[in-house]
C-alpha cells in the first residue's frame, strides 16, 4: 500500500474519533456513534467528490476508508473512557489529518480539472468539511467558525500553496511534504502560543436582526 | 402504473406526512409545511441521486413523486388534527416505506453501477435520509441516531441482503418480497418487544469535550 | 461584461451581506463571517448546480462571484455598525436579489435540460438556498419557513413564469423583465401591506410527537 493511502488512512482514523465521541456526548445510540464517526471522517471528502462531480465519493465506495471510519466509531463505543487520557495525543495527530486532508482534497480537484480556485475550495473542505457536518448533526454551531483557533486558515494557507505549487509546475513529493509542514507547524505553533483569529466587535447587533426571510 | 411505482409513491406520501407534522409542531407556515414534506418524503432519495450522480434526482424532476409530496404536505396543513387519531396505522404505513424505499435505493445504486457498499450506503441513506433531513430542518437532533429505537438497523440489514443478493445474481422478485419482508419484519418486531438499541457509557465526557476546530 | 453578470454580482453581495451579519451576530470570527457571507450568497446557486449535475458549481469556481461573496464578509467584518442604518435599502435590494437569483436559476436549469419541474425547484432554491444554508450554519431554524413573510411565494411564481414561458418559446429579455417586476413588485408589496402566510391551527400536537425515528 503506498504511503498515501496509508496517511490517508490514519488521518480518516483520527477525524472519525472525533464525530464518534460528539455522538456519544450527546447519548446517540450504537448506530448514531458510528454515523457521527463516518461523517466527521469523510463528509468533507464526500462533499469535494460532490462538488467536483467524482461520484460516487470515495467516502461511501471504499471498503479501507469506509472501514475505518466505521472502525473508529466502534472504538470509541468501547473505549472512550480510556481515550480520554490520550487527548494530546490526539490533538497532535488531528493537526497532522488536517495538513494532509488539505493537500491531497486540493490535489485531487487539481487533477479532477476543477481549476485552481474551485481546487482550493475543495481542499479545505476536505480539511474542515467533516467537522462542520459532525456539528450540524448533533446539534451544535461549528467549532470551526466560532471558536477562533486557527484552523481553517492554516487549512486555506496549505490549498492555497498546494495550488501555487501546481499552477507553476511545481508540486513534487519535496513541495508536497513541504505544505504538509507549513499546515502542521502553523497548526501547532498557533496551540501552542495560543494565537486566535479576531472577532467583528459587538454591541450593535440588537438594531437588526436577520433581515428578508429567504437569502437575506 | 407498475407496481413499485404504486409503492413508491405510497411510501413518498407516508414519509411526507411526517415532514408535514415536524412542521406544524413548530409553527412553520404553509410553504415550510410544504417543504417539509418534500425533504422528507423525498430527501432520501435525492441524497441517493446525488451521491451515485443521477442528476437531477427524481426527488425534483419526477412530477408523481413530488406532486404526492406536495399533496402530502397540503393535507398535513389542513387535516393534521385528525392525523393524529391515526397513528398506529401510520407507523406500520411508515415501516413499510422504510422496507420499500432501502430495497429500491440499494437496487437503483447497483443498476447504476455504483458498487456493493456505495449501494449499500445510498440504500439506507434513501431509507433514512429524508427523516434526518427534517429533523435537521427543523432545528432537531435527528431522532434516527438518538432514540434507540431499531430502525436503521433493520435498513442497513435490508440493504446487505439487498447487495448480497444482487451480487450471487439472485435478486428476483421472490427474493425482494422477502428483504421487504424481512426489513418490515424485523421493524414491527423490535417496536412491539420494545428493543433498542445499545448506548455507551456516560460519566466521563465534561473532562473531553469537543477539540480541534475542524475535524475533530 | 453583460448586464445579467453586472446584476448577478450585486446580488450576490447582498445575499452575502445577510450571511456576514448572521456571523457577526453569532460572535463568529473573521474565518466564521467570511464563509458565511459565501453560504449565504452562492450557497442557493451550488445546491441548483449539484442538483443539476454542472460540477464544479460556478459558486466555488468563478472567480468574480466568489471573490464578491468574500469581499461582502469582510465589508461586514469592519462595517457592519454603519451597515446597521442602510437597513430599509438592503431589504429592497435583497427582494431585487432574489427575484434576479429565480429567474436566473430556473432559466439555467432549463438550458441545461433539467426539465420543466427540477428548473422550477431548482430556481426556487437559487432563490431560498443560500438564506436556509446560513440559517442552519449559524444554529438557527430556516426563517423562511417561519416567519410567514412571503419571499418563498414570489420566489414560486417567478419559477412558475419562467418555465411558463420558456415552454411557450416566449422566454425574451422583455419576458425576462416582467418576471423580475412580477416578483419584486409582489416581495415588496407584501412587506409593504403587511401580507402573511397562513400557519396551520395549533392545540393537538402535544399528544403526537414524531414518530418512528428515520424517516418518518
Amino acid at each position: 500500500m503506498a504511503i498515501d493511502s496509508v496517511l490517508e488512512i490514519i488521518g480518516v482514523f483520527f477525524a472519525a474519533l472525533s464525530g464518534g465521541l460528539a455522538a456519544v456526548r450527546k447519548s446517540f445510540d450504537v448506530f448514531g456513534v458510528v454515523v457521527l464517526a463516518w461523517a466527521a471522517g469523510l463528509g468533507g471528502g464526500i462533499l469535494r467528490d460532490v462538488l467536483i462531480g467524482d461520484t460516487p465519493p470515495v467516502g461511501i465506495s471504499d471498503p479501507r476508508l469506509v472501514g475505518t471510519a466505521l472502525l473508529a466509531g466502534v472504538v470509541i463505543f468501547f473505549l472512550h473512557p480510556g481515550l480520554a487520557r490520550m487527548r494530546p495525543a490526539v490533538v497532535a495527530l488531528d493537526a497532522g489529518a488536517l495538513a494532509f486532508f488539505v493537500l491531497q482534497g486540493t490535489t485531487k480537484g487539481l487533477e479532477h480539472g476543477a481549476g485552481l480556485l474551485a481546487s482550493v475550495v475543495v481542499g479545505v473542505l476536505t480539511g474542515i468539511g467533516g467537522g462542520v457536518l459532525r456539528d450540524m448533526l448533533v446539534g451544535e454551531i461549528p467549532l470551526v467558525f466560532a471558536d477562533r483557533q486557527l484552523y481553517a486558515i492554516p487549512a486555506v494557507v496549505g490549498a492555497g500553496l498546494t495550488a501555487t505549487l501546481w499552477h507553476f509546475d511545481a508540486l513534487t513529493v519535496l513541495t508536497q511534504a513541504g505544505v504538509v509542514v507549513v499546515v502542521l507547524g502553523f497548526r501547532l505553533l498557533s496551540l501552542w502560543r495560543g494565537w486566535v483569529a479576531p472577532q467583528a466587535s459587538q454591541g450593535w447587533t440588537g438594531r437588526w436582526g436577520r433581515f428578508g426571510s429567504g437569502r437575506m
